[in-house]
């Protein structure tokens, strides 16, 4: 079992309420491989800049991420950001942007990489995700995030892209624009009518909703008192989620059985909810399987309700 | 088992993307009413002109509710809201309030109504909802809605009515404004250190959050393609919740217990869900049983995962 990712690699300062960190490693690419490194086999396509060096790569193969498939341009730069959060955890500030190395990022995937049975494909320029999606020929099942400003600017070839893939993960608001409805199931069945035949909608703290050809389900955000910072957290639901997928999908379930698309939900979750509890990936790189079982199980109790009717008046 | 309940009985004009009404049957009190009126006898406190008449009547006596303690003002007029809503639904405007014979409301409550043994102090002046409290003395479990006007223009006398209850029902971003504290579970536990031992947050379409001394548990909202007309929901929330839970309560059981408060989080997001698929009172005021038990089923579906772990990597 395999899972290629491609998306950023980056440096990210951030600040919160709770504190500030400089240059953590950080970046979609990067936040998706520790999630799903739990699960599967994750082989990260990348670029990175010559400041990008062991002690980063250590954080993905210490959890056993395969980063073969790191460009690291010689003289260049890593993707750089720097954010803030305000008390409302939900909004990113942006401060500063440097693309760097990022501008130029022509995916260049290895046999290795193009052999896996799954792929997700980060929020990265639509073309690129297209040249990605048509190299792996072997995947089972694919997925595409991507965001506002490609929405904008590219929307032709991001629907092109998103034509090609079987999962579109998007935020709510995302999906919204994207298909011009306001109410997010009739904006999930537009989305599907563009080919995919699962769409998860993103939905910061409140959770996450998934939408296939005839069903859907929906599932709060897991409910923690300490949020530190939230940046990569949707990286992460993604991680958890196709991670957990692919494990699955390798024991040789159907990865659109729906009760297997919910654990994998509910998976996503424990993993954003993971992220946020500290800055970076500082949290996620750190966890054990036990700490996430344990808290699905938690997740799982603090959700449910029994269907019981109450007695007649 | 009885459930008194007080609040505004009004006349609403709303405008929606999808149609709009004028002068429809509404209040806090009504859509509480009609909610709450499928688990158990409702009884309701309210004040309204003589614009309101039989027809009105008819609608709340139809479910059964006991209207004795509708206060009917000769020559008044009733309470009227006139707003609407873009294609965010989340976001009432107002376009004209007038208070009319609510301005002068003074709850006036029959022997019945005092003896119910729940009580559901709906949005209104804070001393008014501290008296009713005080004479439904055989009240076992009592519960109160607020707005962010009672929070910003009456917070001492709010937090005494607070203090005199075993619920407290309110949006999210009320319960973050009343104690200061953005992150939710936060602001819930200083909260509760105000009095109420259950604390139910309501998040608008995306659902809703409980926590209690020792637990809490949260739910998504329940995802509709149709949503006609939001208003009312939260008030159908509060009166399914707390309708339920008096069923329960008259059965002998605790209202305090998880499985059963989870149980009613479920009951009033199904009879919120209903409520917005239609204008006003239209849709829950002509439900069945039948109907309810269904979605509830149907909820319970598309909110449920097993916590199976994954298979190793």
């Amino acid at each position: 079992m395999s899972l290629t990712v491609v998306g950023s690699i980056a440096f990210d300062s951030v600040r919160t309420p709770f504190g500030e960190r400089d240059r953590m490693l950080g970046g979609s690419a990067v936040h998706f491989s520790l999630a799903a490194s739990f699960f599967t086999e994750v082989r990260i396509v990348g670029i990175a800049g010559d400041d990008f060096g062991d002690q980063q790569l250590a954080v993905l193969e210490g959890r056993g991420v395969v980063t073969d498939d790191i460009e690291r341009v010689s003289g260049g730069k890593t993707f750089f950001w720097r954010g803030r959060y305000e008390y409302d955890m939900n909004v990113a500030h942006t401060d500063d942007t440097q693309l760097n190395v990022f501008a130029e990022f022509d995916p260049k995937l290895s046999e290795n990489s193009r052999s896996s049975e799954m792929l997700f494909l980060g929020n990265i320029q639509p073309e690129l995700q297209r040249r990605v999606r048509a190299a792996c020929r072997h995947a089972e099942f694919t997925a595409l995030d991507s965001m506002n400003f490609w929405l904008e600017n590219e929307r032709e070839v991001l629907k092109s892209a998103i034509a090609e893939v079987d999962c579109l993960l998007l935020n709510d608001a995302e999906i919204r624009e994207l298909t011009g409805e306001s109410n997010l199931a009739r904006a999930a069945r537009a989305a599907m009518e563009m080919g995919p035949g699962v769409i998860v909608a993103k939905r910061g703290e409140y959770g996450a909703a998934l939408f296939s050809r005839d069903e859907f389900f929906a599932i709060p955000g897991y409910l923690l008192e300490d949020v530190r910072d939230p940046t990569g957290a949707g990286d992460s639901f993604a991680g958890g989620f196709l991670g957990y997928l692919d494990g699955r999908r390798a024991a040789g379930e159907s990865v659109l059985d729906h009760a297997v698309l919910r654990q994998a939900m509910a998976h996503g979750s424990v993993l954003a909810s993971f992220n946020v509890e500290d800055f970076g990936t500082e949290r996620v790189a750190s966890l054990t399987r036990e700490a996430i079982d344990q808290r699905l199980r938690d997740f799982r109790r603090i959700t449910h309700f029994e269907a019981e009717p109450a007695p007649a008046p």
